[in-house]
Protein backbone atom coordinates (compact mmCIF):
# COMPACT_ATOMS: atom_id res chain seq x y z
CA UNK A 1 0.00 0.00 0.00
CA UNK A 2 1.65 3.35 -0.61
CA UNK A 3 1.54 5.18 2.91
CA UNK A 4 1.28 9.31 2.66
CA UNK A 5 1.79 10.20 5.90
CA UNK A 6 -0.57 12.68 7.07
CA UNK A 7 0.26 14.00 10.30
CA UNK A 8 -3.33 15.75 11.33
CA UNK A 9 -4.59 11.74 10.81
CA UNK A 10 -3.88 10.99 14.48
CA UNK A 11 -5.67 14.59 16.19
CA UNK A 12 -8.63 13.78 13.26
CA UNK A 13 -8.73 10.31 14.76
CA UNK A 14 -8.95 11.71 18.41
CA UNK A 15 -11.39 13.34 17.79
CA UNK A 16 -14.12 11.30 16.05
CA UNK A 17 -14.37 9.18 18.63
CA UNK A 18 -17.87 7.87 17.37
CA UNK A 19 -16.59 6.09 14.79
CA UNK A 20 -12.90 5.52 15.25
CA UNK A 21 -11.55 3.89 18.52
CA UNK A 22 -7.76 3.76 19.49
CA UNK A 23 -7.24 -0.13 20.30
CA UNK A 24 -6.66 0.30 24.20
CA UNK A 25 -10.10 1.97 24.19
CA UNK A 26 -12.25 -0.47 22.36
CA UNK A 27 -15.15 -1.82 24.18
CA UNK A 28 -14.41 -5.57 24.26
CA UNK A 29 -17.14 -7.46 25.22
CA UNK A 30 -19.74 -4.19 24.65
CA UNK A 31 -19.81 -3.80 20.86
CA UNK A 32 -23.52 -4.63 20.62
CA UNK A 33 -24.17 -2.15 23.55
CA UNK A 34 -21.81 0.35 21.80
CA UNK A 35 -24.13 -0.19 18.52
CA UNK A 36 -27.15 -0.02 20.64
CA UNK A 37 -28.20 -3.38 19.19
CA UNK A 38 -28.39 -6.94 18.99
CA UNK A 39 -26.80 -7.01 15.04
CA UNK A 40 -24.39 -9.53 14.21
CA UNK A 41 -20.76 -8.13 14.47
CA UNK A 42 -18.28 -8.28 11.63
CA UNK A 43 -14.42 -7.77 11.45
CA UNK A 44 -12.14 -6.95 9.25
CA UNK A 45 -8.98 -6.92 10.14
CA UNK A 46 -6.35 -4.77 8.11
CA UNK A 47 -9.42 -2.91 7.10
CA UNK A 48 -6.89 0.01 4.93
CA UNK A 49 -9.02 3.04 3.63
CA UNK A 50 -11.81 1.46 4.87
CA UNK A 51 -13.68 1.11 1.41
CA UNK A 52 -14.75 -2.28 1.51
CA UNK A 53 -16.54 -1.94 5.40
CA UNK A 54 -17.83 1.93 4.03
CA UNK A 55 -19.38 -0.27 1.36
CA UNK A 56 -20.53 -3.11 3.61
CA UNK A 57 -21.98 -1.33 5.91
CA UNK A 58 -24.44 0.50 3.82
CA UNK A 59 -25.07 -2.78 1.83
CA UNK A 60 -25.98 -4.50 4.97
CA UNK A 61 -27.78 -2.34 7.16
CA UNK A 62 -28.80 -5.26 9.74
CA UNK A 63 -25.36 -6.34 10.25
CA UNK A 64 -22.17 -4.35 12.32
CA UNK A 65 -19.18 -3.70 10.95
CA UNK A 66 -15.64 -2.78 12.42
CA UNK A 67 -12.58 -2.74 11.02
CA UNK A 68 -9.23 -2.93 12.45
CA UNK A 69 -6.04 -1.10 10.70
CA UNK A 70 -2.87 0.26 12.58
CA UNK A 71 -1.43 3.23 10.30
CA UNK A 72 -3.68 6.19 10.86
CA UNK A 73 -2.99 7.73 8.09
CA UNK A 74 -4.51 5.00 5.97
CA UNK A 75 -7.29 4.34 8.05
CA UNK A 76 -8.02 8.08 8.05
CA UNK A 77 -9.76 8.30 4.87
CA UNK A 78 -12.66 5.44 5.85
CA UNK A 79 -13.22 7.03 8.96
CA UNK A 80 -13.75 10.75 7.02
CA UNK A 81 -16.06 8.79 4.89
CA UNK A 82 -17.99 6.91 7.97
CA UNK A 83 -18.09 10.55 9.50
CA UNK A 84 -19.87 12.21 6.34
CA UNK A 85 -22.23 9.25 5.75
CA UNK A 86 -22.59 8.44 9.06
CA UNK A 87 -23.56 5.04 9.16
CA UNK A 88 -24.77 3.51 12.08
CA UNK A 89 -23.47 0.27 11.91
CA UNK A 90 -19.81 0.96 11.23
CA UNK A 91 -16.97 1.72 13.60
CA UNK A 92 -12.88 1.63 13.43
CA UNK A 93 -10.11 0.49 15.24
CA UNK A 94 -6.81 2.09 15.29
CA UNK A 95 -4.49 -0.78 16.49
CA UNK A 96 -2.56 -3.83 15.99
CA UNK A 97 -4.41 -7.08 14.99
CA UNK A 98 -1.90 -8.70 17.25
CA UNK A 99 -3.72 -7.10 20.15
CA UNK A 100 -7.53 -8.75 18.47
CA UNK A 101 -8.33 -10.32 21.61
CA UNK A 102 -8.27 -7.00 23.82
CA UNK A 103 -10.41 -5.40 21.37
CA UNK A 104 -12.79 -8.25 21.27
CA UNK A 105 -14.12 -10.92 23.96
CA UNK A 106 -14.29 -14.66 23.17
CA UNK A 107 -16.68 -15.43 21.24
CA UNK A 108 -18.13 -11.58 20.32
CA UNK A 109 -17.80 -11.56 16.17
CA UNK A 110 -19.82 -13.70 14.29
CA UNK A 111 -17.69 -13.38 10.75
CA UNK A 112 -14.23 -11.95 9.88
CA UNK A 113 -12.55 -10.84 6.69
CA UNK A 114 -9.25 -10.92 5.82
CA UNK A 115 -9.08 -8.64 2.37
CA UNK A 116 -5.92 -7.93 0.02
CA UNK A 117 -3.02 -8.17 3.39
CA UNK A 118 0.38 -7.72 3.01
CA UNK A 119 2.00 -11.22 1.60
CA UNK A 120 5.40 -10.75 2.99
CA UNK A 121 6.77 -13.03 0.81
CA UNK A 122 10.20 -13.56 2.35
CA UNK A 123 10.04 -16.79 4.66
CA UNK A 124 11.96 -15.06 7.54
CA UNK A 125 8.46 -12.47 7.43
CA UNK A 126 5.89 -15.51 7.86
CA UNK A 127 5.17 -14.51 11.32
CA UNK A 128 3.96 -10.96 9.99
CA UNK A 129 1.29 -13.02 7.80
CA UNK A 130 -2.16 -12.48 8.94
CA UNK A 131 -3.33 -15.69 8.03
CA UNK A 132 -0.23 -17.07 9.96
CA UNK A 133 -1.03 -19.78 13.47
CA UNK A 134 -0.41 -16.80 16.04
CA UNK A 135 -3.40 -14.73 14.35
CA UNK A 136 -5.15 -17.87 13.48
CA UNK A 137 -5.60 -18.51 17.11
CA UNK A 138 -6.90 -15.08 17.82
CA UNK A 139 -9.39 -15.19 15.23
CA UNK A 140 -10.63 -18.56 16.87
CA UNK A 141 -11.05 -17.00 20.11
CA UNK A 142 -12.87 -13.90 19.25
CA UNK A 143 -14.87 -15.68 16.38
CA UNK A 144 -18.07 -17.37 18.00
CA UNK A 145 -17.32 -21.64 17.36
CA UNK A 146 -19.38 -21.47 13.72
CA UNK A 147 -18.14 -18.46 13.28
CA UNK A 148 -16.41 -17.59 9.40
CA UNK A 149 -13.64 -16.41 8.02
CA UNK A 150 -13.60 -14.82 4.18
CA UNK A 151 -10.09 -14.21 3.05
CA UNK A 152 -9.53 -12.09 -0.58
CA UNK A 153 -6.16 -11.71 -2.26
CA UNK A 154 -4.70 -11.43 -5.69
CA UNK A 155 -0.85 -12.91 -4.02
CA UNK A 156 -1.01 -16.13 -5.26
CA UNK A 157 1.90 -16.75 -2.74
CA UNK A 158 0.35 -15.45 -0.03
CA UNK A 159 -3.27 -17.72 -1.12
CA UNK A 160 -1.13 -21.20 -1.12
CA UNK A 161 0.55 -20.21 2.30
CA UNK A 162 -2.93 -19.42 3.90
CA UNK A 163 -4.58 -22.63 2.42
CA UNK A 164 -1.42 -24.66 4.11
CA UNK A 165 -1.78 -22.36 7.08
CA UNK A 166 -5.37 -23.06 7.98
CA UNK A 167 -5.53 -26.51 6.72
CA UNK A 168 -2.84 -27.14 9.22
CA UNK A 169 -4.18 -25.13 11.90
CA UNK A 170 -7.19 -27.47 11.60
CA UNK A 171 -9.79 -25.36 9.99
CA UNK A 172 -12.40 -26.30 7.22
CA UNK A 173 -12.37 -24.83 3.64
CA UNK A 174 -16.45 -24.25 3.06
CA UNK A 175 -15.99 -22.14 -0.60
CA UNK A 176 -12.23 -21.91 -2.43
CA UNK A 177 -12.11 -19.96 -5.62
CA UNK A 178 -9.41 -19.41 -7.81
CA UNK A 179 -10.75 -16.18 -10.07
CA UNK A 180 -13.51 -15.33 -7.82
CA UNK A 181 -14.43 -12.31 -10.21
CA UNK A 182 -15.75 -15.32 -13.06
CA UNK A 183 -17.34 -17.83 -9.87
CA UNK A 184 -20.77 -17.45 -8.72
CA UNK A 185 -19.73 -15.99 -6.01
CA UNK A 186 -19.10 -12.55 -7.83
CA UNK A 187 -22.50 -11.63 -7.92
CA UNK A 188 -22.75 -9.79 -4.37
CA UNK A 189 -18.60 -9.32 -4.04
CA UNK A 190 -18.04 -6.27 -3.04
CA UNK A 191 -14.38 -4.72 -3.93
CA UNK A 192 -11.75 -2.99 -1.90
CA UNK A 193 -9.97 -0.42 -3.46
CA UNK A 194 -7.25 -3.09 -4.68
CA UNK A 195 -9.64 -5.47 -5.80
CA UNK A 196 -11.00 -2.96 -8.27
CA UNK A 197 -7.68 -2.19 -9.60
CA UNK A 198 -6.66 -5.89 -10.17
CA UNK A 199 -9.19 -6.69 -11.84
CA UNK A 200 -9.16 -3.99 -14.21
CA UNK A 201 -6.04 -5.53 -15.15
CA UNK A 202 -7.69 -9.00 -15.66
CA UNK A 203 -5.73 -10.52 -12.68
CA UNK A 204 -7.48 -13.35 -11.09
CA UNK A 205 -8.64 -12.80 -7.23
CA UNK A 206 -8.33 -15.57 -4.90
CA UNK A 207 -11.05 -16.39 -2.62
CA UNK A 208 -11.84 -18.73 0.50
CA UNK A 209 -14.45 -18.83 3.27
CA UNK A 210 -13.09 -21.51 5.91
CA UNK A 211 -14.14 -22.22 9.30
CA UNK A 212 -12.63 -23.58 12.53
CA UNK A 213 -15.23 -26.34 13.50
CA UNK B 1 -9.14 -38.60 -22.31
CA UNK B 2 -9.59 -39.88 -26.32
CA UNK B 3 -10.68 -43.31 -25.78
CA UNK B 4 -10.04 -45.52 -28.94
CA UNK B 5 -11.13 -48.98 -28.66
CA UNK B 6 -8.58 -51.60 -28.74
CA UNK B 7 -10.13 -55.39 -29.16
CA UNK B 8 -7.02 -56.38 -28.45
CA UNK B 9 -6.60 -55.06 -25.25
CA UNK B 10 -7.94 -57.86 -23.51
CA UNK B 11 -6.40 -60.85 -24.72
CA UNK B 12 -2.84 -58.75 -24.26
CA UNK B 13 -3.67 -58.02 -20.32
CA UNK B 14 -4.42 -61.22 -19.75
CA UNK B 15 -1.46 -62.59 -21.94
CA UNK B 16 0.73 -60.07 -19.22
CA UNK B 17 -0.23 -61.18 -16.03
CA UNK B 18 2.91 -60.27 -14.32
CA UNK B 19 2.51 -56.17 -15.42
CA UNK B 20 -1.31 -56.42 -15.07
CA UNK B 21 -3.67 -58.05 -12.56
CA UNK B 22 -7.83 -58.13 -13.02
CA UNK B 23 -9.28 -56.17 -10.16
CA UNK B 24 -10.65 -59.30 -8.65
CA UNK B 25 -7.40 -61.29 -8.88
CA UNK B 26 -5.14 -57.82 -7.18
CA UNK B 27 -3.07 -59.76 -4.60
CA UNK B 28 -4.45 -57.46 -1.78
CA UNK B 29 -1.93 -57.47 1.07
CA UNK B 30 0.12 -59.65 -0.33
CA UNK B 31 1.86 -56.82 -2.78
CA UNK B 32 5.01 -57.04 -1.19
CA UNK B 33 5.43 -60.73 -1.54
CA UNK B 34 3.99 -60.40 -5.10
CA UNK B 35 7.18 -58.04 -5.84
CA UNK B 36 9.60 -60.28 -3.37
CA UNK B 37 10.65 -57.47 -1.58
CA UNK B 38 9.69 -54.83 1.38
CA UNK B 39 10.23 -51.39 -0.48
CA UNK B 40 7.15 -49.17 -0.05
CA UNK B 41 4.36 -49.35 -1.93
CA UNK B 42 2.93 -46.16 -4.32
CA UNK B 43 -0.62 -46.41 -6.18
CA UNK B 44 -1.52 -43.99 -8.71
CA UNK B 45 -5.75 -44.62 -9.14
CA UNK B 46 -6.70 -43.73 -12.78
CA UNK B 47 -3.44 -43.80 -13.99
CA UNK B 48 -4.79 -43.98 -17.79
CA UNK B 49 -1.90 -44.85 -20.25
CA UNK B 50 0.81 -44.75 -17.63
CA UNK B 51 3.26 -42.51 -18.74
CA UNK B 52 3.61 -41.19 -14.85
CA UNK B 53 4.45 -44.82 -13.12
CA UNK B 54 6.29 -46.21 -16.01
CA UNK B 55 8.29 -43.16 -15.54
CA UNK B 56 8.07 -42.96 -11.68
CA UNK B 57 9.29 -46.69 -11.46
CA UNK B 58 12.62 -45.77 -13.55
CA UNK B 59 13.60 -43.19 -11.34
CA UNK B 60 12.55 -44.32 -8.17
CA UNK B 61 13.75 -48.15 -8.27
CA UNK B 62 13.18 -48.48 -4.69
CA UNK B 63 9.66 -48.01 -4.52
CA UNK B 64 6.97 -50.27 -5.87
CA UNK B 65 4.48 -48.50 -8.50
CA UNK B 66 1.19 -50.13 -9.15
CA UNK B 67 -1.62 -48.21 -11.45
CA UNK B 68 -5.00 -48.69 -11.47
CA UNK B 69 -7.16 -48.48 -14.44
CA UNK B 70 -10.84 -48.61 -15.62
CA UNK B 71 -10.59 -48.59 -19.23
CA UNK B 72 -8.19 -51.61 -20.92
CA UNK B 73 -8.04 -49.61 -24.14
CA UNK B 74 -5.89 -46.86 -22.40
CA UNK B 75 -3.94 -49.08 -20.02
CA UNK B 76 -2.48 -51.54 -22.61
CA UNK B 77 -0.29 -48.88 -22.98
CA UNK B 78 1.26 -48.61 -20.27
CA UNK B 79 1.02 -52.39 -20.08
CA UNK B 80 2.84 -52.57 -23.49
CA UNK B 81 5.50 -50.18 -21.98
CA UNK B 82 6.13 -52.37 -19.09
CA UNK B 83 6.61 -55.70 -21.10
CA UNK B 84 9.17 -53.77 -23.33
CA UNK B 85 11.28 -52.15 -20.04
CA UNK B 86 10.70 -55.16 -17.77
CA UNK B 87 10.86 -53.05 -14.42
CA UNK B 88 10.93 -55.27 -11.79
CA UNK B 89 8.94 -52.42 -9.34
CA UNK B 90 5.84 -51.79 -11.22
CA UNK B 91 1.97 -53.43 -11.53
CA UNK B 92 -1.03 -52.43 -13.47
CA UNK B 93 -4.21 -53.27 -12.29
CA UNK B 94 -7.24 -53.01 -14.69
CA UNK B 95 -10.35 -52.12 -12.16
CA UNK B 96 -12.48 -50.05 -11.25
CA UNK B 97 -11.14 -47.44 -7.87
CA UNK B 98 -14.49 -47.70 -6.58
CA UNK B 99 -13.04 -51.23 -5.63
CA UNK B 100 -9.89 -50.04 -4.55
CA UNK B 101 -10.13 -51.54 -0.93
CA UNK B 102 -10.32 -55.03 -2.37
CA UNK B 103 -6.81 -54.36 -4.51
CA UNK B 104 -5.03 -53.83 -1.40
CA UNK B 105 -5.44 -54.48 2.45
CA UNK B 106 -6.11 -51.58 5.12
CA UNK B 107 -2.60 -49.84 5.54
CA UNK B 108 -0.82 -51.54 2.71
CA UNK B 109 0.11 -48.11 0.79
CA UNK B 110 2.70 -45.64 1.47
CA UNK B 111 1.30 -42.95 -0.97
CA UNK B 112 -1.18 -42.21 -3.92
CA UNK B 113 -1.42 -40.05 -6.50
CA UNK B 114 -4.30 -38.83 -8.71
CA UNK B 115 -3.55 -37.04 -11.68
CA UNK B 116 -5.26 -35.47 -14.63
CA UNK B 117 -8.57 -37.26 -13.96
CA UNK B 118 -11.71 -36.85 -15.16
CA UNK B 119 -13.17 -33.30 -13.51
CA UNK B 120 -17.33 -34.17 -14.28
CA UNK B 121 -17.58 -30.89 -14.45
CA UNK B 122 -21.61 -31.20 -13.93
CA UNK B 123 -22.94 -30.79 -10.25
CA UNK B 124 -25.13 -34.23 -10.94
CA UNK B 125 -21.50 -36.11 -11.42
CA UNK B 126 -19.94 -35.26 -8.44
CA UNK B 127 -20.10 -38.49 -7.12
CA UNK B 128 -17.83 -39.57 -10.25
CA UNK B 129 -14.70 -37.40 -9.19
CA UNK B 130 -12.35 -39.29 -7.58
CA UNK B 131 -11.50 -36.80 -4.83
CA UNK B 132 -15.43 -37.26 -3.69
CA UNK B 133 -15.62 -38.43 0.05
CA UNK B 134 -16.63 -41.85 -1.21
CA UNK B 135 -13.55 -42.14 -2.46
CA UNK B 136 -11.53 -40.03 0.15
CA UNK B 137 -12.70 -43.11 2.60
CA UNK B 138 -11.18 -45.66 0.27
CA UNK B 139 -7.84 -43.72 0.31
CA UNK B 140 -8.16 -43.46 3.92
CA UNK B 141 -8.70 -47.17 4.66
CA UNK B 142 -5.75 -48.45 2.06
CA UNK B 143 -3.40 -45.56 3.12
CA UNK B 144 -1.12 -46.27 6.22
CA UNK B 145 -2.60 -43.34 8.78
CA UNK B 146 0.38 -40.87 8.00
CA UNK B 147 0.46 -41.84 3.95
CA UNK B 148 0.26 -38.83 1.73
CA UNK B 149 -1.94 -38.38 -0.95
CA UNK B 150 -0.64 -36.26 -4.00
CA UNK B 151 -2.89 -34.10 -6.68
CA UNK B 152 -2.28 -32.92 -9.90
CA UNK B 153 -4.90 -31.33 -12.21
CA UNK B 154 -5.28 -28.40 -14.96
CA UNK B 155 -8.82 -28.10 -13.70
CA UNK B 156 -9.47 -25.24 -12.04
CA UNK B 157 -13.42 -26.56 -11.30
CA UNK B 158 -11.56 -29.80 -10.10
CA UNK B 159 -8.88 -28.17 -7.62
CA UNK B 160 -11.16 -25.54 -6.29
CA UNK B 161 -13.91 -28.53 -5.65
CA UNK B 162 -10.99 -31.06 -4.24
CA UNK B 163 -10.00 -28.66 -1.96
CA UNK B 164 -13.13 -27.78 -0.16
CA UNK B 165 -13.62 -31.86 -0.28
CA UNK B 166 -10.57 -32.76 1.04
CA UNK B 167 -10.62 -30.31 3.71
CA UNK B 168 -14.51 -31.18 4.73
CA UNK B 169 -13.13 -34.67 5.12
CA UNK B 170 -10.59 -33.42 7.84
CA UNK B 171 -7.26 -33.52 5.74
CA UNK B 172 -4.44 -31.41 5.75
CA UNK B 173 -2.62 -29.97 3.38
CA UNK B 174 0.81 -29.81 3.54
CA UNK B 175 1.65 -27.85 0.14
CA UNK B 176 -0.87 -26.14 -2.45
CA UNK B 177 0.88 -24.88 -5.61
CA UNK B 178 -1.41 -23.09 -7.97
CA UNK B 179 1.66 -22.97 -10.34
CA UNK B 180 3.67 -26.24 -10.25
CA UNK B 181 6.09 -25.66 -13.03
CA UNK B 182 6.61 -22.11 -12.21
CA UNK B 183 7.53 -23.36 -8.27
CA UNK B 184 10.08 -25.24 -6.36
CA UNK B 185 8.62 -28.45 -6.86
CA UNK B 186 9.07 -28.44 -10.76
CA UNK B 187 12.60 -29.76 -10.11
CA UNK B 188 11.86 -33.33 -10.45
CA UNK B 189 8.00 -33.35 -11.15
CA UNK B 190 7.53 -35.99 -13.66
CA UNK B 191 4.92 -35.39 -15.87
CA UNK B 192 1.85 -37.56 -17.14
CA UNK B 193 0.88 -37.10 -21.25
CA UNK B 194 -1.49 -34.12 -20.45
CA UNK B 195 0.79 -32.24 -18.04
CA UNK B 196 3.47 -32.25 -20.88
CA UNK B 197 0.56 -31.09 -23.58
CA UNK B 198 -0.97 -28.19 -20.91
CA UNK B 199 2.59 -27.03 -20.04
CA UNK B 200 3.35 -26.24 -23.70
CA UNK B 201 0.22 -24.25 -23.98
CA UNK B 202 1.40 -22.39 -20.97
CA UNK B 203 -1.44 -23.27 -19.21
CA UNK B 204 -1.11 -23.65 -14.98
CA UNK B 205 -1.12 -26.55 -13.76
CA UNK B 206 -2.45 -27.25 -10.26
CA UNK B 207 -1.00 -29.72 -7.33
CA UNK B 208 -1.85 -30.51 -3.17
CA UNK B 209 0.02 -32.74 -1.19
CA UNK B 210 -2.41 -33.72 1.70
CA UNK B 211 -2.70 -36.22 4.74
CA UNK B 212 -5.30 -37.70 6.74
CA UNK B 213 -3.61 -36.69 10.20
Amino acid sequence: MRLRYKPWASDYINENKKYVKLGEDAPAGQWKKEFGNERPIHVEVGTGKGKFLNDMSLANPDISYIGVEVYDSVLVTGVQRAVEEEPDNLCFINGDVFFLDQMFAENEVDQLYINFTDPWPKKRHEKRRLTYSLFLELYKKVLKPDGMIQFKTDNQGLFEYSLESMSQFGMKFETVRLDLHHSEEAEGNIMTEYEAKFAEKGQPIYMLRARFQ
